[in-house]
């Protein structure tokens, strides 16, 4: 039986996780795997910190991961230290020292992949990153292996746990964002700071990992267009609740004749559409290719054991000589993709959710629709409450497919008017099959 | 770029698909794969009968597949006849004569598996079989491969689109059974002689290929415990429904203390669970591991183009060498996996749904729920309908957690009491976490 020797930097939750999983006695893959994989070193910036896991002696640990990345004996460098720098530098060291890449860093690979694996390819060596993406859901192995044999036509859903949850709350629970956040950062689910996952940005560093990967290409990450969900209203979750529609935030990116489309934003699905269930901190994505339809991916986004089992599946992958095999073999890993043009937003096509904050007048409705059929968009429904003349209420539509474009400056007009007060709110629509 | 030459025996709905992607023009893989994927031959036992498919003159079309068998170019067969012989008889002159096997034949791996695999370990070549369970649902790859770091708990889901066709029907319209197979047949999704899939044949075929990958052992095929759709009455649909519950036919297999717990049999699920909202012919698998929690596989289960893309992967799998590394490395396929103990159904233990039909007379929930007392079981709710006294009269309960053996005397002991007429329904329950 042969060995693998590992070497791990970043002891944070993941971290000890992997750590625990790989010293395991006895061994979890005791009974799976003909291979030994033996933890040889680990490296964090407060390794002295008092921790529950115990390190055999064999195991090195130190607070100076270049220890781990000179360690000739070290075959595999699992990074797992988050953010760009040193993130890296460790990353490209450990490639020119002639190691194996694990890492579960999605920033990194948004803002840095190709060049990443540009410099992977040149040095006979892989980068695995299973677990930068919806933790342990296979989405990655299955767009780059199981669905191979498809065309690519979409790939979109729910990939950040911390937004689910507070969509979630508010949705379950009627109550306004500030809480259902206050709620999600009391439980853990959030940080302190939470921009990363609130304002989409985590969303659209995964999103560009997998569109890479499964339209075969290659786009700034600066392109993408990134909406979050500190501005959705209670309102809107409930108007839309009423019209059939349950409110994520997706991210979603598709290919288009024209270039791709790709975007984060709250996004209102049919409640039968499978990412509509889809509760709490757990994510799914959808897969659609000419061959196999729709397909959906499920399970725990994010979370200690979840995210190391998907590192320590690459680990091994890695280990028998796979990840070697599908790097050299597997285009999107050849460094050489073409650059793909990203459409605008104005120009994707889609159906809408609109509120309008109107004064109850005769002729309002007619003012308003008239100048959505002016600019090519056509309504499917509306509520409008019973109120007293001359009150201001809301008026709620949902439209048939319309260009962004063309809505933007339909919304500019209809602000304009009189009987509009306050700013028009939409959502846009994802169902099955556009 | 170097080529791996297929030869495809089976030119059936599957097979005609798997053809169509290989011949085509541009090659599917030519962004994405640096190897080339060649047909060398094909065949058939109807291989004259006219087809839209047009092959190149380099492909050997033949009725006799020792053709391709014993052609020494082809390094790769893919098995698509299905059922068992000769099916079984080409696997294994596949083998022995240096071929690699990729198959889609439950039935052949579910009966044969461990003794196909272990011919293959002694030739050195693998078997991949992907297709075979779920078609295009990457669930093979993803048990063996994405959730190794894992003990795996429990596989459970709908690996059966026939039946979840009927069931949706009769759920969602309120027709009977007999009126759903129909149209099931009508719509393509049922055979005319429809057994193999509502009996639950086809389901367990296919768990019993999970069940033995996920938990790592053997068993016999024969001590699965199956029951099919056949007696599925509209009522119990009804009535489950209002308490909270959609019924599906569904392949649960769990690791249990004592044994494995492993059968096919028409389930009800609590509404928010991921797999009530399954319908039509979709399929999805939850897989439940000790580190990734709950997590779900969701797609097409069947279809020519959804089980080629699944067939084709395996093909570029072997075709890459990564599936002879992963059938030397992975012990389920090393041919000396555990035998494990098979729980009679009497074991199990799960909550459950029971309709009795009584004569409405003071004392009769009483009787029957003192019965059941005495036999350890308790119950969560209860439904009884209105009536005028000494009716017939369906009563309706949920019981908590009992164990089947002390269900089935209970049952014995109540449809024995003058006031039970008929015979009592009962369904089992699955919950997320039990």
């Amino acid at each position: 039986m042969t060995t693998s020797n590992i070497g791990l930097i970043g002891l944070g939750t993941v971290g000890s996780g992997v750590a625990e999983m790989l010293i395991s006695n006895p061994p979890i893959f005791a009974h799976k795997l003909d291979k030994s994989i033996n933890l040889v070193g680990v490296a964090d910036r407060s390794i002295d910190k008092k921790r529950t896991i115990q390190f055999p002696n064999s195991v090195i640990t130190t607070q100076n991961y270049d220890e781990i990345i000179d360690n000739p004996e070290v075959d595999v460098i699992v990074e797992l230290i988050g953010g760009i720098h040193p993130a890296k530098e460790i990353v490209i060291k450990g490639l020119e020292n002639g190691k194996d890449i694990v890492t579960a860093n999605k920033a990194l690979l948004a803002l840095h992949g190709p060049e990443l694996f540009d410099i992977a390819q040149k040095s006979g060596k892989s980068i695995s990153f299973e677990a930068s993406v919806g933790s342990c859901i296979p989405v990655v192995a299955s767009l780059r292996d199981s669905f191979i044999a498809n065309k690519i036509e979409g790939i979109y859903g729910i990939v950040n746990g911390t937004t689910n949850y507070v969509l979630t709350k508010m949705n379950q629970e009627q109550v306004q964002y500030d809480e259902a956040l206050k709620d999600a950062q009391i439980k853990g689910y959030a940080e302190k700071e939470p921009s990363t996952d609130v304002d989409g940005i985590d969303s659209a560093h995964k999103l560009t990992i997998l569109a890479r990967m499964g339209f075969n290409c290659d786009f700034n990450y600066s392109d993408v267009y990134v909406e979050g969900i500190s501005n959705v209203e209670l309102k809107d979750i409930y108007y839309a609740h009423e019209l059939g529609y349950t409110l994520k935030l997706l991210a979603i990116s598709k290919q288009r004749k024209n270039g791709l489309e790709i975007r984060v934003n709250p996004t209102l699905l049919p409640h039968d559409h499978p990412l509509s269930s889809v509760n709490g901190v757990f994510n799914a994505i959808c897969i659609r290719g000419d061959a196999i339809g729709e397909s959906m991916l499920y399970g725990q986004g994010a979370g200690k054991m979840p995210t190391a089992s998907a590192v320590v599946a690459d680990i091994v992958d890695v280990s028998l000589g796979r990840a070697k095999i599908t790097f050299e073999s597997i285009k999107p890993f050849s460094g050489n993709c073409k650059k793909i043009n990203v459409l605008d937003i104005s120009m994707i096509k889609t159906r809408y959710y609109l509120r309008f904050s109107v004064i109850d007048k005769p002729g309002v409705l007619a003012s308003i629709t008239g100048i959505l059929g002016n600019h090519n968009i056509s309504i499917s429904s509306v509520i409008q409450q019973d109120s007293k003349e001359n009150e201001l209420v809301p008026l709620v539509m949902m439209t048939h497919l319309a260009e962004e474009g063309n809505l933007q400056k339909a919304i500019i007009e209809i602000d304009d008017l009189d009987v509009v007060k306050g700013k028009t709110a939409f959502l846009r629509v994802e169902e099955a099959s556009s």
